[in-house]
Protein backbone atom coordinates (compact mmCIF):
# COMPACT_ATOMS: atom_id res chain seq x y z
CA UNK A 1 0.00 0.00 0.00
CA UNK A 2 1.47 3.43 -1.30
CA UNK A 3 2.76 5.33 1.88
CA UNK A 4 1.85 9.42 2.02
CA UNK A 5 0.97 9.89 -2.17
CA UNK A 6 4.39 8.63 -3.20
CA UNK A 7 4.45 7.34 -6.21
CA UNK A 8 4.76 3.59 -6.66
CA UNK A 9 8.72 2.59 -6.69
CA UNK A 10 9.82 5.69 -5.47
CA UNK A 11 10.89 3.73 -1.96
CA UNK A 12 12.93 1.15 -4.90
CA UNK A 13 14.41 4.60 -6.02
CA UNK A 14 15.35 5.76 -2.83
CA UNK A 15 16.99 2.13 -1.95
CA UNK A 16 18.88 2.47 -5.22
CA UNK A 17 20.13 5.71 -4.48
CA UNK A 18 21.22 4.56 -1.09
CA UNK A 19 22.96 1.61 -2.54
CA UNK A 20 24.53 3.85 -5.15
CA UNK A 21 25.87 6.18 -2.50
CA UNK A 22 27.12 3.28 -0.10
CA UNK A 23 29.20 1.98 -3.01
CA UNK A 24 30.52 5.49 -4.38
CA UNK A 25 31.77 6.52 -0.60
CA UNK A 26 33.39 3.34 -0.43
CA UNK A 27 35.04 3.24 -3.66
CA UNK A 28 36.48 7.11 -3.69
CA UNK A 29 35.22 8.64 -0.14
CA UNK A 30 33.17 11.62 1.03
CA UNK A 31 35.16 14.20 -0.66
CA UNK A 32 35.26 12.92 -4.35
CA UNK A 33 32.14 11.31 -4.66
CA UNK A 34 29.72 13.43 -6.34
CA UNK A 35 25.59 13.61 -6.54
CA UNK A 36 25.96 13.07 -10.10
CA UNK A 37 27.76 10.24 -10.00
CA UNK A 38 25.71 8.54 -7.35
CA UNK A 39 22.33 9.46 -9.61
CA UNK A 40 23.78 7.39 -12.75
CA UNK A 41 24.68 4.67 -10.83
CA UNK A 42 21.71 4.53 -9.53
CA UNK A 43 19.76 5.29 -12.74
CA UNK A 44 17.65 8.67 -11.14
CA UNK A 45 17.71 12.16 -12.22
CA UNK A 46 20.41 14.10 -9.85
CA UNK A 47 16.99 16.18 -8.81
CA UNK A 48 15.21 12.78 -6.89
CA UNK A 49 18.35 12.33 -4.75
CA UNK A 50 18.12 16.34 -4.08
CA UNK A 51 14.55 15.55 -3.40
CA UNK A 52 15.00 12.91 -1.01
CA UNK A 53 17.99 13.69 0.43
CA UNK A 54 18.59 17.38 0.50
CA UNK A 55 22.23 17.90 -0.16
CA UNK A 56 25.50 15.12 -0.29
CA UNK A 57 25.58 15.84 3.63
CA UNK A 58 22.13 14.28 4.38
CA UNK A 59 22.45 11.54 1.78
CA UNK A 60 26.03 10.31 4.03
CA UNK A 61 24.17 10.46 7.12
CA UNK A 62 21.40 8.30 5.65
CA UNK A 63 23.83 5.84 3.84
CA UNK A 64 25.07 5.54 7.33
CA UNK A 65 21.95 4.96 9.05
CA UNK A 66 22.49 1.84 10.87
CA UNK A 67 19.75 -0.37 12.10
CA UNK A 68 19.25 -0.35 15.95
CA UNK A 69 22.18 -2.78 17.63
CA UNK A 70 18.96 -4.78 19.59
CA UNK A 71 17.20 -5.67 16.23
CA UNK A 72 20.67 -7.22 15.01
CA UNK A 73 22.06 -8.94 18.53
CA UNK A 74 19.24 -9.24 21.15
CA UNK A 75 20.02 -6.91 24.05
CA UNK A 76 23.48 -5.83 23.06
CA UNK A 77 23.02 -2.56 25.16
CA UNK A 78 19.74 -3.53 27.24
CA UNK A 79 21.22 -6.96 28.65
CA UNK A 80 23.92 -4.96 31.30
CA UNK A 81 27.41 -4.95 31.54
CA UNK A 82 27.86 -8.73 31.67
CA UNK A 83 28.94 -9.83 28.57
CA UNK A 84 28.21 -6.64 26.94
CA UNK A 85 32.17 -6.29 25.09
CA UNK A 86 31.55 -9.52 23.05
CA UNK A 87 27.82 -8.28 21.80
CA UNK A 88 29.27 -5.24 21.31
CA UNK A 89 31.89 -6.58 18.70
CA UNK A 90 29.67 -9.28 17.48
CA UNK A 91 27.33 -6.18 16.40
CA UNK A 92 30.53 -4.48 15.08
CA UNK A 93 31.11 -7.29 12.76
CA UNK A 94 27.58 -8.32 11.86
CA UNK A 95 27.36 -4.81 10.23
CA UNK A 96 30.51 -4.94 8.62
CA UNK A 97 30.10 -7.91 6.69
CA UNK A 98 26.40 -7.27 6.05
CA UNK A 99 24.99 -4.55 3.33
CA UNK A 100 26.05 -2.06 5.85
CA UNK A 101 29.57 -2.79 5.55
CA UNK A 102 30.19 -0.76 2.56
CA UNK A 103 29.08 2.28 4.23
CA UNK A 104 31.32 1.81 7.02
CA UNK A 105 34.17 1.46 4.93
CA UNK A 106 33.29 4.43 3.00
CA UNK A 107 32.95 6.12 6.54
CA UNK A 108 36.49 5.47 7.20
CA UNK A 109 37.68 5.95 4.04
CA UNK A 110 36.47 9.50 4.17
CA UNK A 111 37.94 10.52 7.46
CA UNK A 112 41.25 11.03 5.90
CA UNK A 113 40.31 13.26 3.60
CA UNK A 114 37.70 15.35 4.82
CA UNK A 115 37.20 17.54 8.02
CA UNK A 116 33.67 17.20 7.20
CA UNK A 117 33.63 13.50 7.19
CA UNK A 118 36.05 13.68 10.11
CA UNK A 119 33.00 15.53 11.56
CA UNK A 120 30.51 12.99 10.58
CA UNK A 121 32.69 9.71 12.26
CA UNK A 122 33.15 11.75 15.19
CA UNK A 123 29.29 12.48 15.83
CA UNK A 124 28.53 8.57 14.53
CA UNK A 125 30.83 7.43 17.26
CA UNK A 126 29.35 9.47 19.35
CA UNK A 127 25.39 8.72 18.84
CA UNK A 128 25.50 4.88 17.42
CA UNK A 129 27.94 3.54 19.87
CA UNK A 130 29.17 6.02 22.90
CA UNK A 131 25.44 7.08 23.99
CA UNK A 132 24.48 3.66 24.37
CA UNK A 133 27.50 1.73 25.69
CA UNK A 134 28.49 4.97 28.69
CA UNK A 135 24.97 4.59 30.60
CA UNK A 136 26.33 0.94 31.09
CA UNK A 137 29.43 1.83 32.25
CA UNK A 138 30.44 3.54 35.74
CA UNK A 139 33.45 4.48 37.42
CA UNK A 140 36.20 6.86 36.57
CA UNK A 141 36.73 7.95 32.93
CA UNK A 142 34.08 6.08 31.76
CA UNK A 143 34.18 8.37 28.19
CA UNK A 144 37.72 7.81 27.69
CA UNK A 145 37.28 3.89 28.28
CA UNK A 146 34.62 3.33 25.73
CA UNK A 147 36.45 5.37 23.59
CA UNK A 148 39.37 2.90 23.47
CA UNK A 149 37.07 0.16 23.12
CA UNK A 150 35.54 1.46 20.55
CA UNK A 151 39.21 2.47 19.05
CA UNK A 152 40.48 -1.69 19.30
CA UNK A 153 37.32 -2.27 17.18
CA UNK A 154 37.72 0.44 14.34
CA UNK A 155 41.51 -0.83 14.40
CA UNK A 156 40.40 -4.33 13.68
CA UNK A 157 38.57 -2.79 10.59
CA UNK A 158 41.38 -1.06 9.06
CA UNK A 159 43.32 -4.35 9.59
CA UNK A 160 40.93 -6.90 8.02
CA UNK A 161 38.94 -4.81 5.58
CA UNK A 162 41.06 -1.96 4.17
CA UNK A 163 44.64 -3.15 4.67
CA UNK A 164 43.45 -7.11 4.84
CA UNK A 165 46.36 -7.99 7.07
CA UNK A 166 46.37 -11.79 7.38
CA UNK A 167 45.95 -13.99 9.39
CA UNK A 168 43.55 -11.22 10.70
CA UNK A 169 41.51 -10.88 7.32
CA UNK A 170 40.70 -14.38 7.23
CA UNK A 171 39.85 -15.45 10.62
CA UNK A 172 36.18 -15.97 11.38
CA UNK A 173 34.07 -13.27 12.64
CA UNK A 174 32.94 -14.98 15.68
CA UNK A 175 36.21 -16.20 16.57
CA UNK A 176 37.66 -12.86 16.26
CA UNK A 177 34.39 -11.46 18.89
CA UNK A 178 35.66 -13.87 20.89
CA UNK A 179 39.45 -12.96 21.47
CA UNK A 180 38.22 -9.16 21.11
CA UNK A 181 35.44 -9.28 23.20
CA UNK A 182 36.65 -9.53 27.12
CA UNK A 183 39.39 -6.51 25.96
CA UNK A 184 36.58 -4.63 25.21
CA UNK A 185 35.07 -5.96 28.47
CA UNK A 186 37.82 -4.70 30.57
CA UNK A 187 37.52 -1.08 29.52
CA UNK A 188 34.10 -1.52 30.01
CA UNK A 189 34.32 -2.87 33.63
CA UNK A 190 37.37 -0.31 33.80
CA UNK A 191 38.68 1.50 36.10
CA UNK B 1 83.20 16.33 5.60
CA UNK B 2 81.23 15.37 2.14
CA UNK B 3 81.09 11.93 2.09
CA UNK B 4 81.25 10.10 -1.53
CA UNK B 5 81.47 12.91 -3.48
CA UNK B 6 78.27 14.38 -2.80
CA UNK B 7 77.40 17.95 -3.12
CA UNK B 8 78.06 20.11 0.57
CA UNK B 9 74.13 20.37 0.73
CA UNK B 10 72.64 17.53 -0.72
CA UNK B 11 72.28 15.91 2.35
CA UNK B 12 70.47 18.92 3.17
CA UNK B 13 68.19 19.02 -0.22
CA UNK B 14 67.55 15.10 0.50
CA UNK B 15 65.70 15.95 4.19
CA UNK B 16 63.99 19.08 2.82
CA UNK B 17 62.57 16.62 0.22
CA UNK B 18 61.48 13.91 2.86
CA UNK B 19 59.79 16.63 4.86
CA UNK B 20 58.14 17.72 2.49
CA UNK B 21 57.00 14.38 1.35
CA UNK B 22 56.03 13.05 4.68
CA UNK B 23 53.36 16.89 4.71
CA UNK B 24 52.11 16.29 1.48
CA UNK B 25 51.40 12.39 1.84
CA UNK B 26 50.29 13.71 5.02
CA UNK B 27 47.73 16.17 3.23
CA UNK B 28 46.38 14.19 0.12
CA UNK B 29 47.52 10.68 1.16
CA UNK B 30 49.95 8.62 -1.90
CA UNK B 31 48.01 8.65 -4.51
CA UNK B 32 47.23 12.58 -5.17
CA UNK B 33 50.72 13.14 -4.13
CA UNK B 34 53.15 13.69 -7.14
CA UNK B 35 56.44 13.90 -7.46
CA UNK B 36 56.28 17.77 -9.15
CA UNK B 37 54.24 18.99 -6.29
CA UNK B 38 56.71 17.36 -3.36
CA UNK B 39 59.85 19.21 -5.21
CA UNK B 40 57.78 22.03 -5.67
CA UNK B 41 57.63 22.71 -1.78
CA UNK B 42 61.24 20.83 -1.00
CA UNK B 43 62.38 24.06 -3.69
CA UNK B 44 64.82 21.51 -5.89
CA UNK B 45 64.50 20.53 -8.94
CA UNK B 46 61.92 17.25 -9.63
CA UNK B 47 64.71 15.41 -11.14
CA UNK B 48 66.44 15.53 -8.06
CA UNK B 49 64.24 13.47 -6.43
CA UNK B 50 64.27 10.98 -8.70
CA UNK B 51 67.61 10.89 -8.23
CA UNK B 52 67.85 10.18 -4.56
CA UNK B 53 64.22 7.86 -4.26
CA UNK B 54 64.16 6.83 -8.44
CA UNK B 55 59.72 6.55 -7.56
CA UNK B 56 57.23 7.69 -5.89
CA UNK B 57 57.12 4.22 -4.00
CA UNK B 58 60.95 4.55 -3.58
CA UNK B 59 59.97 7.96 -1.92
CA UNK B 60 57.02 7.13 -0.02
CA UNK B 61 59.14 3.69 1.77
CA UNK B 62 62.16 6.83 2.70
CA UNK B 63 59.42 8.81 3.55
CA UNK B 64 58.15 6.10 6.22
CA UNK B 65 61.43 4.83 7.24
CA UNK B 66 61.37 5.07 10.88
CA UNK B 67 63.85 4.66 13.81
CA UNK B 68 64.32 1.55 15.36
CA UNK B 69 61.84 1.36 18.05
CA UNK B 70 65.31 0.15 20.77
CA UNK B 71 66.71 4.24 20.00
CA UNK B 72 63.77 5.42 21.06
CA UNK B 73 62.27 3.56 23.65
CA UNK B 74 65.38 1.70 25.46
CA UNK B 75 65.18 -2.40 25.06
CA UNK B 76 61.70 -1.52 23.28
CA UNK B 77 62.08 -5.15 22.16
CA UNK B 78 65.31 -6.68 23.48
CA UNK B 79 63.93 -6.33 27.18
CA UNK B 80 61.81 -9.72 27.03
CA UNK B 81 58.20 -9.74 27.28
CA UNK B 82 57.97 -8.47 30.34
CA UNK B 83 56.40 -4.91 30.32
CA UNK B 84 56.68 -4.97 26.38
CA UNK B 85 52.84 -4.06 25.84
CA UNK B 86 53.59 -0.43 27.19
CA UNK B 87 56.98 -0.21 26.28
CA UNK B 88 55.59 -0.85 22.10
CA UNK B 89 52.56 1.73 22.84
CA UNK B 90 54.84 4.25 24.42
CA UNK B 91 57.26 3.58 21.55
CA UNK B 92 53.98 4.50 19.09
CA UNK B 93 53.43 7.65 20.64
CA UNK B 94 56.56 9.24 20.47
CA UNK B 95 56.67 8.17 16.50
CA UNK B 96 53.71 9.89 16.28
CA UNK B 97 53.82 12.76 18.59
CA UNK B 98 57.47 13.42 16.89
CA UNK B 99 58.12 14.71 13.03
CA UNK B 100 58.04 11.32 12.30
CA UNK B 101 53.97 11.77 13.20
CA UNK B 102 53.23 13.35 9.52
CA UNK B 103 54.63 10.51 7.88
CA UNK B 104 52.67 7.74 9.43
CA UNK B 105 49.48 10.26 9.20
CA UNK B 106 50.25 10.28 5.20
CA UNK B 107 50.38 6.22 5.52
CA UNK B 108 47.00 5.65 7.31
CA UNK B 109 45.61 8.38 5.36
CA UNK B 110 46.90 6.33 1.98
CA UNK B 111 46.12 2.93 2.46
CA UNK B 112 42.07 4.12 2.10
CA UNK B 113 42.24 5.63 -1.20
CA UNK B 114 44.95 2.98 -2.65
CA UNK B 115 45.71 -0.80 -2.61
CA UNK B 116 49.46 0.29 -3.10
CA UNK B 117 49.35 2.11 -0.09
CA UNK B 118 47.54 -0.89 1.69
CA UNK B 119 50.30 -3.07 0.98
CA UNK B 120 52.95 -1.19 1.76
CA UNK B 121 51.22 -0.41 4.91
CA UNK B 122 50.84 -3.93 5.20
CA UNK B 123 54.93 -4.52 4.74
CA UNK B 124 55.42 -1.64 7.27
CA UNK B 125 53.47 -3.59 9.68
CA UNK B 126 55.05 -6.77 8.85
CA UNK B 127 58.33 -5.82 8.92
CA UNK B 128 58.41 -2.68 11.69
CA UNK B 129 56.23 -4.46 14.26
CA UNK B 130 55.15 -7.88 13.46
CA UNK B 131 58.40 -8.90 12.81
CA UNK B 132 59.97 -7.25 15.83
CA UNK B 133 57.25 -8.51 18.17
CA UNK B 134 56.52 -11.99 17.06
CA UNK B 135 59.83 -13.69 18.25
CA UNK B 136 59.69 -12.44 21.55
CA UNK B 137 55.60 -14.50 21.64
CA UNK B 138 55.18 -18.03 22.33
CA UNK B 139 51.80 -20.06 22.80
CA UNK B 140 48.99 -20.67 20.23
CA UNK B 141 48.36 -17.69 17.43
CA UNK B 142 50.91 -15.47 17.86
CA UNK B 143 50.67 -13.81 14.60
CA UNK B 144 46.64 -13.11 15.14
CA UNK B 145 47.11 -12.09 18.58
CA UNK B 146 50.57 -9.89 17.51
CA UNK B 147 47.61 -8.09 14.63
CA UNK B 148 45.26 -7.69 17.74
CA UNK B 149 47.43 -5.44 19.46
CA UNK B 150 48.78 -3.33 16.74
CA UNK B 151 44.95 -3.03 15.19
CA UNK B 152 44.20 -1.55 18.98
CA UNK B 153 47.32 0.89 18.57
CA UNK B 154 46.02 1.79 15.16
CA UNK B 155 42.59 2.37 15.81
CA UNK B 156 43.81 4.36 18.59
CA UNK B 157 45.72 6.94 16.02
CA UNK B 158 42.85 6.77 13.93
CA UNK B 159 40.46 8.27 16.68
CA UNK B 160 43.11 10.52 18.35
CA UNK B 161 44.90 12.34 15.20
CA UNK B 162 42.44 11.84 12.47
CA UNK B 163 39.04 12.31 14.00
CA UNK B 164 40.37 14.06 17.06
CA UNK B 165 37.96 12.69 19.55
CA UNK B 166 38.14 13.87 22.77
CA UNK B 167 38.91 12.94 25.44
CA UNK B 168 41.22 10.71 23.37
CA UNK B 169 42.56 13.29 21.11
CA UNK B 170 43.78 15.42 24.50
CA UNK B 171 44.51 12.24 27.02
CA UNK B 172 48.38 12.81 27.75
CA UNK B 173 50.46 10.29 25.46
CA UNK B 174 51.77 8.90 29.14
CA UNK B 175 48.33 8.05 30.04
CA UNK B 176 47.55 6.13 27.43
CA UNK B 177 50.38 4.04 27.30
CA UNK B 178 49.38 3.28 30.45
CA UNK B 179 46.24 2.32 29.97
CA UNK B 180 46.31 0.61 26.74
CA UNK B 181 50.03 -1.24 27.69
CA UNK B 182 48.33 -3.97 30.04
CA UNK B 183 45.68 -4.77 26.92
CA UNK B 184 48.58 -5.26 24.16
CA UNK B 185 50.50 -7.32 26.96
CA UNK B 186 47.99 -9.49 27.18
CA UNK B 187 47.32 -10.11 23.30
CA UNK B 188 50.99 -10.92 23.53
CA UNK B 189 51.21 -13.40 26.52
CA UNK B 190 48.54 -15.63 25.39
CA UNK B 191 46.99 -18.04 25.10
Amino acid sequence: MPRLGRRPGASGSRGAILRAARRKFADVGYDRATIRQIATAARVDPALVLHYFGSKDGLFSAAMDFPRPDTVIPGTFGAGLDGLGERVARFFFTMWESEQGEGLLGLLRSVHGSTKAAAMMREFIGTELLARVAPTLSGRERELRAELAVSHLIGVAVLRYVIRLEPLASTPAATLARRIGPTIQRYFEGP
